[in-house]
């Protein structure tokens, strides 16, 4: 399978976390689609996914699946075992609940800032700005930080009481946080108790790595 | 169980349509919660919504699930014969993939343009509007209605080969372009087409009847 990646892009980033969590690196290629040249909005890309976003897994058949949500679905289901999206009833209801108010209040919140209300990707590819509203969703996302700040005072994981699909959705908004400079407020100290555990998590710690282009072999200093 | 709703909101909607798909009805009671009057932004509310929007859906232990697509994925899995979300790996990630997309392009880019470039719910609720934002995403919708004739075009339903939760998402966008008087443009006669079957379907018909109050017994005319 091939996903469609930027290697510093958070939402791509979700789902190279899962597949580290499913230890499923060696099933995909990856294949860079450079966001700062906007070539997820050239013709080629849109016929691969309308939406113009990455990430994009596609199939062995050339079908393509987008979204981060539908792509962790499909590759927790695959082996049978699913460990990031729930077995029980209950569990997939908390887990996809908590994935999408990760998006809707803060990944997403981060998101509309950076194309918005600050030069995101650059004139050549942000052809339309608003920025009142990027402001207003920086400000909304800084108020998801405080939210989910209060659930992780709470319990050590997100949704259920183990990690899921749902960390990985607030781990993505914590990465484009960073990328935007809007830091965790200070006195949010479980959310960043837990963000400094999560990225000494593997598949957090390593994702930018797994999908960097292979390095070509070292020349042999010494040959004998 | 409860599930907390407005019986005209569109996203309400989508949960009634699915326990009539799933045949549920009769395990849940409606609590009404007036969008009109604001109910949904007031404390009591947030409690158990932080995102402060219907449907939500409140099980016997009180703990409460919010967020269609994740009611939806409970509901379905309840009697473990899921038909709405997709049982192989590819069904989940094509369903899952095509509900988002009906959020993003559609539903949700309609819902925006009520809230924010038409008086929506009013000055009382309605705190704060970007009508230009709104207008824009007016836009986006019709786009959207114009992607979901081209992919009807091509294929029976949303997803995959049958009725699944994604057609349910072009459902609430259809319902709620229809309050805000959005036509679907002329010319997407496969939309148009699959709509007007879609309105057919028992679930689709009967989805506002569904949540409304019972009414009290009738006076008995003529009494013996």
């Amino acid at each position: 399978m091939k996903v469609h990646d930027w290697h510093t892009g958070p939402y791509p980033a979700r789902v190279r976390i899962a597949l580290a969590e499913k230890n499923l690196q060696s099933r995909v290629r990856f294949v860079s689609v450079d966001l700062w040249k906007g070539e997820h909005k050239q013709p080629g890309f849109l016929a691969l996914n309308y939406s113009g976003t990455l990430p994009v897994l596609e199939l062995e058949d050339g079908s393509c699946i987008a979204e981060c949500t539908a792509i962790t679905q499909y590759l927790d289901a695959l082996d049978g075992t699913p460990t990031l999206t729930g077995t029980t009833p209950r569990e997939q209801g908390f887990i996809h609940m908590m994935n999408k108010r990760a998006e809707i209040e803060l990944l997403d919140a981060v998101s509309v800032y950076f194309h918005h209300g600050t030069p995101g990707l650059g004139p050549d590819v942000e052809l339309y700005q608003n920025a009142e509203w990027g402001l207003r969703q920086r400000d909304k996302a800084v108020r998801g930080m405080r939210y989910f700040d209060t659930v992780l005072h709470q319990q050590p994981f997100v949704a259920v009481d183990r990690f899921s699909m749902a960390d990985i959705a607030v781990i993505g908004g914590l990465i484009f946080a960073e990328l935007v400079q809007l830091p965790i407020p200070a006195d949010c100290a479980a959310l960043r108790a837990w963000w400094a555990d999560m990225q000494q998590r593997p598949s957090v710690r390593d994702r930018v790595a797994m999908s960097a282009p292979a390095r070509a072999p070292e020349p042999v200093a010494a040959t004998r």
